[in-house]
C-alpha cells in the first residue's frame, strides 16, 4: 500500500434529508476529492438512533433518502465507497476496545459533546450511547484506517479525541496498527440558515434542503432574513449579515449583476422582494440537476439499496482485515 | 421452542487462574445444572480487559487455562457450551444499542461498579469501558436469551441492570424480543480467603487455585487464618470465624471426625497445625481428580482450543438469531 495515499472518511446521521448547508459544508467537497483520494461515506444510523432512540423508523427511511441525496449531488459510487454504519460490526467491536482507553471525565469533558447536551436539553439523564459517541466515531475513522477527515470547526474535538486513541492503543499495543487522522476544515464551511442564525440546520427549521421543489425554495426564501432596517424600499440597505446576499455569493454565477444589486441595494431603491425573487431563480437553477439526478435514482430504489449493500461489503472486508490487525497486536488471537 | 426451558448465562473474566471459591460459589453448581439446563458458559476476554488494558496477553493466556479449568471440575463440554466472549462480536453490538437506553447517571449509581471503583481505586480517571460494564453483561446474558443467571449476591445489581435494559427494549420497539433474568444465588455462596477475610480473590493474593501443586496447598493452609487467641495447645479455641474449620465443614466428608475434631479443639488441647494437616489432607483429597483431569487436558491444548472455538460457533449462530431479531424489531434491516 502506497502510505502516501489519502483515505477519507466523511459522512452524515440517517436523521432527515440533506439540505443547501451540507452541500455547501461538505458534499461540494467530497464531489471533488472523490477523484483524487479513496473516499469512505458512512451513513451513521446508529449514531443517528444515540438521540433517536425510539424513532428507529425515521433513522432506517433516512438511509436511503440521505444515499439519494449523494447520487444527486454527484457523489460516484465507483469513486466513493458509501457504507451503512449498522452493517459493519467490527466498528462496534472496535469501540468497545476504545472505551477502555478513555476516561468518563475526559468523555465529559469535550466540548463538542458540552455543547450538545446543553442545546439538546438532557442534563442529567444523557444517555451513556451519547456521551460515548466521540469514541464510536473514533472506530468509524479508524476502522478503514482514514487519515483524513474532513469536518466542521465544531467537529475538531472528535478528531483530537480519536488521536488520542490511536496514540494510546499504538503505545500499549507496541504497534503502528492505527493510523492517526488530519482534520480538513471546509473553505467555505458554514451556510447560514434562512432565518439568518449561524448554522443552517433541519433541527433549527431553517433548512432548504436539496430534495426541496421550487415551490418549497420560493416559500423559503421569501421567509429569508435580510436587513431589517430596510424597511422601504427607497431606504439603503445592508448586505453585510443579509442572508440574501450570503447565499446570492455562494450559489450565484453571475457575479456582474450580485454585484450591481449589491450596489443598488446599499444605495437604496432596490426592494428585497426583487433580490429575493433573483435568488430564487439563482437557487432553483442550482437544484434543477440535483432534482432530476434524484428523481431518477429515486425510480430505482432497490438499486440504490444495492449499492449500499455493495458499499457496506467492501467495507466490511477492509473492516475485517483492520481488525485482524488490531486483535493481532492486542494478542486476542485464537484461531 | 419449549419458553419454559431454563437457558443460562454464567461464566468468569479470564484474569487468572479459578480457586476454591470459584469452586464452592458457582462452579459446582454449574457442573450440577449442566444436566438439566441449556447452560452457556462465557469465558469474558473484553471485560477482562476493563482493567486489564496494559496486559491483553494474560488475557488471552488466560481464556485457556479457564477452560481447563472448567473441564478439570467436570463441565461437559458435550452437555455446557463454553465460549470465548470476543469471538462473539454481535455481543459488541448489542452493547451499543443498550448504551442508548441508559443514562449515565444510572451507571454511576450501580453500586457494585461504584464499590469496585473505590477498591481498585480508579476514582477520577474511571475508564469508560469500566464503568459500562454491567452494559456489557446485559448484552452478553441477553444475546443467548438467559433466563437465569447464577450470581453472587454482589451481582445482583447486575441482574437489574440488564432486566431494566430488556424492558426498556421491548417497550420502546413494542416487542417481546428480549427475556429478563432472574438471578439465582448459589447456595454456599462464598468462600473465605485464607486471611479470614470474607472473599476468597486472586487480587487479594488469599486464594488456593484449582491447579495448585499438593506443595502450594500446604504452604497456602500453613498460613492460614485460624483463632488468634489460641495462642498454646491447650487454650480453648473458637471455631466460629476459624478459616481451617469453614474449609473442613465445606470440603471434609468424614463430619463425626470434623464433629470430634471442633469439640476438642473448643475444649483445649488440639493445636492448630494438626488441624491444618487434617485440612491438608482433606483439601489434596478433593483437588486430587480434579489435577488429574486437568493434567489430561493440558496434553491436549489444541482439542481444548477447538471446544472453544467450536462453543463459540454455535454461540455466534444464536447470538446471529437475537441481533437478526433485535434489528426487526428497531427497523433497522437493510437487506
Amino acid at each position: 500500500m502506497d502510505t502516501t495515499q489519502k483515505i477519507i472518511l466523511t459522512g452524515d446521521r440517517s436523521t432527515g434529508p440533506l439540505h443547501l448547508g451540507h452541500y455547501v459544508g461538505s458534499l461540494a467537497n467530497r464531489v471533488a476529492l472523490q477523484n483524487s483520494a479513496k473516499q469512505y461515506i458512512i451513513i451513521a444510523d446508529m449514531q443517528a438512533l444515540t438521540d433517536n432512540v425510539e424513532n428507529p423508523q425515521k433513522v432506517h427511511d433516512n438511509v436511503l433518502e440521505v444515499a439519494l441525496d449523494y447520487l444527486a449531488v454527484g457523489i460516484d459510487p465507483a469513486k466513493s465507497t458509501i457504507f451503512i454504519q449498522s452493517l459493519i460490526p467490527q466498528i462496534a467491536e472496535l469501540t468497545m476496545f476504545y472505551l477502555n482507553l478513555v476516561s468518563v471525565n475526559r468523555l465529559q469533558r469535550n466540548p463538542t459533546v458540552k455543547t450538545e447536551i446543553a442545546q439538546k436539553g438532557f442534563g442529567e439523564t444523557v444517555s451513556a450511547g451519547f456521551l460515548m459517541y466521540p469514541v464510536h466515531q473514533a472506530a468509524d475513522i479508524t476502522i478503514v484506517k482514514a487519515n483524513t477527515v474532513p469536518v466542521g470547526e465544531d467537529q475538531l474535538p472528535v478528531i483530537e479525541q480519536t488521536n488520542e486513541i490511536v496514540r494510546a492503543f499504538n503505545r500499549i499495543y507496541g504497534c503502528n496498527v492505527l493510523v492517526e487522522a488530519q482534520a480538513v476544515i471546509a473553505q467555505v464551511s458554514r451556510l447560514p440558515g434562512i432565518d439568518g442564525s449561524a448554522k443552517m440546520s433541519k433541527s433549527l427549521g431553517n433548512a432548504i434542503s436539496l430534495s426541496a421543489s421550487a415551490d418549497a425554495v420560493v416559500k423559503q426564501v421569501m421567509l429569508m432574513y435580510t436587513d431589517p432596517q430596510h424597511i422601504h424600499v427607497a431606504d439603503p440597505g445592508r448586505i453585510e449579515g443579509n442572508t440574501v446576499f450570503t447565499y446570492l455569493d455562494i450559489f450565484g454565477t453571475d457575479t456582474e449583476r450580485i454585484a450591481q444589486m449589491k450596489e443598488h441595494y446599499q444605495r437604496g431603491g432596490l426592494g428585497d422582494v426583487v433580490v429575493k425573487k433573483y435568488l430564487i431563480e439563482v437557487l432553483n437553477a442550482f437544484l434543477d440537476p440535483i432534482r432530476m439526478r434524484r428523481a431518477e435514482f429515486a425510480q430505482d430504489r432497490a438499486y440504490v439499496k444495492q449499492l449500499l449493500l455493495d458499499g457496506s461489503a467492501a467495507t466490511y472486508a477492509v473492516a475485517e482485515r483492520t481488525m485482524r490487525e488490531v486483535k493481532e497486536a492486542m494478542h486476542l488471537i485464537y484461531t
